[in-house]
């Protein structure tokens, strides 16, 4: 039985790993919960009540697995140091993913990546993963030479206080749409968590730009899919945007192979693919199905612009596949490859 | 002074067609507007109140011009039998546009198609006109072998009663939004607009799906997209999903070119080109300022997946560029040329 700690544990992802490892039952004999600090705080496991102090290097030494779901100036903190110490760190954050002698790891992907001297192990972006794991088998098949992605990424993904922001001004403009007639009154701002209004609306921009006209996650979604498929001269583009969903990120996504594949083969190899569900024709996922659900579920699959491409539609669970459930899915490797044991 | 029917006035598109027709100072001497027949049905135009009886061939043939933005099935009933007996007809419906003897036109794109023999004129599908007015520029400086397009369509394209089902969805559902550990508990349907749940989710289906997989705003896109450019060739490829906001439909897309085109020139393209805003790097559009204006938004101009694509995000408002404003264009534009006259 292992020591487990969670930094991070009453944020929103950091709520969802305990559910996590609750209901797959991951062996954890003593789980210590980490929060922000804040008076108070605390989260439940196994029906109890357990008390979320700020983090300290002392008490993270005497965990065998820490799951860093918090920002990554606290991943950047504790990441290396614990994992020098001799604990596997599985890190939720942007800090390490890019770093060569850090793994990232899907583990229906490449969890052969993993390896019992690199101890501290990043999790990739929760807009990749959807268009990793559904691309991959693919990938695998007859080789992708190019993926293009539009993203329709829900709000729990900027966070509690992007979340809190979207509901509040969907509770103050939704009233008022009684008729056809009626439009939503955005409220002026200033906003938060968003560059503007997001309920009733679309922010075709997620984290900042850089000099090529790239925002953020557009920078992640080609960085960590190369990295993940162990492709770097994959091309891929994306174009990101935030959309007025609670829970659930949804791509629009071509992927162009090397070698010609018809959508029935394409649907004949993905049936049997690890870590997803394939939508048969007619019928699609929606992000309100898919929340709350562990799977990638990939619909719309069919022919796209060119005899070498396919056109899908990927929605998968931004907390749980997106973050903590694929943050679990990698102790669970851990464990089942002997590398993962009680330290002391 | 021209005499104009406007039938389907009482519709979304309708009235946003009379509000088009009076700000632009349209010469209609005489506007008569057309319902369902629904007993008390009015509509308002230049400060008075109109009633908007059902429409009847003899009362349409007493006009000069009549735009329809009612179902297929009423353009259907009259478009023909009023262009042979004179009349121009302007036709928002989907029911003539890929007819080989009706010009399909946005005036900035292919108005020259336009001819004194072709009396019966559509309008494009709401949803490629964005990607018509936008790519246009770049096709005629360049050459453009494909187009992929990702859209995120506004309920009102899909009419009154979508709306009002998606307003009474966010009615239900938005107060009970409290705290960011609420998730939206959709009602369980039946749905009346739509296949399923709308308000605080994302629907992949814009249509009906064919035998290859495709929706049916997809096949538009394709086919009236290769009619408006003269491009029989051109690879299309959509994937159009259905979004939770009002008014407003976005397109994320990627332009594939014969020759290259750095995104620099294509800006210096587009900053010149009619019937569009070019927004810079940094700020962009969205669905809440594309809102009641007339131009076709363009942002996020950049680099695509390989160096002879470009990237971008266009934003229109689907009642007016994408329906009404455009039929109101065409009319001024065979004013103009002096083919549309009072006939008695």
């Amino acid at each position: 039985m292992i020591r487990v700690g969670v930094v991070g544990a009453t944020g929103m992802v950091g709520r969802v790993l305990l559910e996590t490892l609750e209901r797959r039952r991951f062996p954890a004999a003593d789980l210590r919960p980490f929060g922000s600090g804040r008076a108070g705080a605390a989260v439940r496991f196994r029906g109890r009540r357990l008390r979320a102090p700020a983090p300290t290097e002392g008490a993270l030494r005497a965990c065998d697995l820490v799951f860093l779901v918090s920002s990554d100036e606290v991943s950047r903190r504790y990441g290396r140091a614990l994992a020098r110490g001799g604990a596997w760190v599985i890190d939720d954050s942007s800090a390490f993913r890019m770093s060569p002698d850090v793994p990232l790891v899907i583990p229906e992907v490449n969890g052969a990546v993993l390896s019992p001297r690199r101890r501290l192990v990043a999790g990739p972006n929760c807009t990749v993963t959807g268009i990793a794991v559904a691309g991959w088998p693919l990938h695998r098949a007859v080789g992708v030479r190019g993926v293009r992605v539009a993203s329709y990424q829900a709000v729990s993904g900027a966070g509690r206080l992007a979340l809190e922001e979207f509901y509040g001004q969907a509770r103050r403009i939704a009233p008022a749409l009684r008729s056809a007639e009626a439009l939503p009154r955005p409220a002026p701002g200033p906003f938060k968590a968003f560059p503007a209004h997001i309920a009733f609306n679309l922010l075709p921009q997620v984290g900042a730009f850089d000099a090529r006209g790239d925002c953020g996650e557009e920078v992640k979604v080609r960085e960590e899919l190369r990295k993940l498929w162990g492709a770097p001269g994959l091309q891929v583009s994306a174009i990101t945007v935030r959309v007025p969903v609670a829970r659930g990120h949804s791509l629009a996504a071509w992927v162009e192979t090397r070698r010609p594949l018809t959508p029935a083969r394409a649907r004949s190899i993905l049936r049997r693919a690890g870590g997803l569900r394939l939508w048969e024709e007619g019928a699609y996922p929606t992000p309100l199905i898919a929340s709350g659900t562990e799977p990638v579920h990939v619909g719309r699959l069919r022919s796209g612009a060119g005899p070498r491409e396919l056109a899908l539609w990927v929605v998968s669970d931004n907390l749980l596949k997106g973050a903590a459930l694929n943050s679990v899915q990698i102790a669970e490797l851990l464990l089942k490859k002997g590398w993962l044991r009680r330290a002391g």
